[in-house]
């Protein structure tokens, strides 16, 4: 194994004397083969990571945070001029105080944010498009588990997440139980519901249909398929919030002057609403690669912590020694509470399920997640 | 103006001495030019349209059934042979009695199953297409006021609808409410929101994604666009239910013998869900045209019943004559009951929420109506 960055060449044979990278800046591990859970094998796996912090001689205040469906490693500034997702809780001084704890988040497989994915070349130097396997989210942990065992870390001080996050920390502990001491599991499930698998199939049905996708092998044509992962951002949009704030924000208003009612046949003009879901659109396709869309997607979709163990209740029970915080949006709709009531009941231990109040659903994991600051005080002290 | 029917043939000067067509079959009543309320133009409507049951001699008996996004006119199977949507509400002895009432159900202006719409056929015969205009609520009732007209009813007993029958329902009362004595809304809302336009506009977009949808103009094509129809009915499928339903119904169960966690690089098997919503967009595919889903969705973003009036609450006040059944279904996260709770309050007279009691969803108003029997028999006693 090698680790490549731009900046410090980390070692791991000396590491607690080396300097790390700067905190948030993109290194690269890159590892060997990897079989994934269904059998298929890469060749060679790059997993992209970020730091922040330093870790201690016991290698015992390191804590994995893990992004969502098309979130990065870029938890924080660091030293980076680009703002971290989650700025307002990790960092120096932050409820994961990067002064204390070393904060390590990788990128997911099958993704397009420095880890390895289908725009990634096969050793024939093609890009793996629709060869690339199916991968699911303990397909993500073993492979972290990697990054884990390269940086000296035998055991997690925290897993931390949300959403898709939250269900790949949920996977560390059930994986690797004596890796994990404790586990922030928010606005996540033990597994994917039907209703999460109807939008995701609606979704990826979508980016399928784009002529542009030409089957997933679409990188050295001219076009990639935008119009498709447009489609599946909007629906997906639409379910990280709520009908109420987009009725507040947008209600029924015309964009500028544009006509939503046309008097010329068919062509039309956009309400508000159509705008911004055409914004969020817009901003996903500039940034992320709809073959890798479709694969965490579809690792969503797969998403069941049980897969492997006599039963779901037997996976969970894996993660006796683990200390769980259990945390829900009250206006998710898309990981409705109740599927968290339901995981925090089923763990072992005695838990409740901690609320962020927001009126704007699911994606108040990410808005605000400073409402949970008093619970994560007990595991970040 | 003419009708045109191949079962009897109706003439108005005499209507009152003639026999009806027989109870739910299909008749044609061919209607001069008509201007859209964009100000677009087509020369000629047609107004495909049932009716159950006799008119009396005042004509003081006839009720209006408006059918929902992809429904039709065929509410109950009368002498036809196929059953019709809402058998357990309107036929002799049901709530909606045919032995006393004259009902009459029309197919919107814009749809496919008998009314004038984006494959009918223009005066060179080439279908309209693209070139259909964009069509509202208001049209859809102004049109059905001549079919009225043409019927010898000055006042409809009563109008009732559920869903997009129930905007038309409600748009009755507001830009005729002299022809109306009673009017039933289930599940509908005053106007479209925010988030109604949003899951709209994914669906219309996908049906345009698709490389068979040709811009609209796909009639003498060998293909039509069924793939991003199917999507669009995948995605209005999964709001008409809830999560709770997909959740006890499919789980995550796989369907058959297929593998949704595939070991063949990315081709996998379905999900029950996924193989359900298949199923869904495959049987709308079999019997609905695009362009006409297209139509009427953007008709159903266009609510808005206070459009041309000084306000939404000048519009609802025009109705003071008119009484009112508001009823919502409580498990409903497309029209949330929160929004006919709204339209109660705003309307004049002092109305109380009635609630179909299910957990599907919205779909609730075709499954469950008969819940409504209580109230409405004060309608049609």
């Amino acid at each position: 194994m090698s680790v490549e960055t731009d900046v410090v060449l980390y070692d791991s044979e000396t590491a607690a004397t080396l300097d790390y990278a700067p905190d948030g800046i993109l290194q690269h591990l890159t590892t060997g083969p990897y079989t994934f859970e269904t059998g298929a094998t890469l060749p060679q796996l790059v997993i992209g990571y970020e730091t922040w912090g330093t870790l201690n001689a016991e290698a015992s205040n390191a804590v994995f945070i893990a992004h969502a469906l098309t979130g990065d490693s870029h938890v924080a500034r660091g030293a980076s001029t680009e703002p971290g997702w989650w700025d307002v809780l990790v960092g120096p001084g932050k409820t994961v105080d990067t002064d204390r704890y070393f904060v390590v988040a990788a990128n997911m497989i099958g993704g397009c944010s420095g880890s390895t994915g289908p725009a990634s070349l096969d050793p024939t130097g093609v890009a793996w498009g629709s060869r690339f396997p199916f991968t699911t989210i303990k397909d993500s942990v073993r492979v972290e588990a990697r990054l884990a065992d390269e940086l000296g870390i035998k055991t997690w001080h925290a897993v931390f997440g949300g959403s898709l996050g939250g269900a790949r920390a949920l996977e560390w502990a059930i994986e690797f139980p004596e890796r994990v001491r404790h586990c922030v599991v928010v606005a996540a499930t033990a597994e994917a519901s039907a209703e999460q698998i109807a939008f995701a199939q609606v979704q990826t049905a979508a980016i399928r249909l784009d002529p542009d996708f030409a089957g997933g092998d679409y990188y050295s044509n001219d076009r990639v398929p935008s119009a498709g992962l447009g489609i599946a951002r909007r629906l997906a949009h639409i379910t990280y919030r709520t009908a109420s704030e987009l009725d507040v924000r947008f209600g029924r208003a015309a964009q500028g002057e544009e006509r939503p009612i046309s008097s010329h046949g068919r062509e039309r003009g956009r309400y508000q609403v159509e705008s911004y879901l055409d914004h969020q659109a817009d901003k996903l396709a500039g940034r992320f690669d709809a073959n890798s869309y479709l694969v965490l997607t579809e690792a969503l979709m797969s998403h069941d912590v049980g897969r492997g163990h006599a039963s779901l209740e037997a996976a969970l029970e894996r993660s006796l020694g683990v200390q769980f915080l259990v945390a829900a949006v009250d206006s998710d709709r898309l990981y409705w509470p109740e599927q968290s009531e339901q995981l925090a009941k089923m763990l072992p231990g005695d838990y409740k399920v901690e609320y962020i109040s927001t009126p704007i659903g699911h994606d108040g994991f990410l808005t605000d997640i400073e409402q949970l600051s008093e619970p994560l005080r007990e595991i970040f002290s």
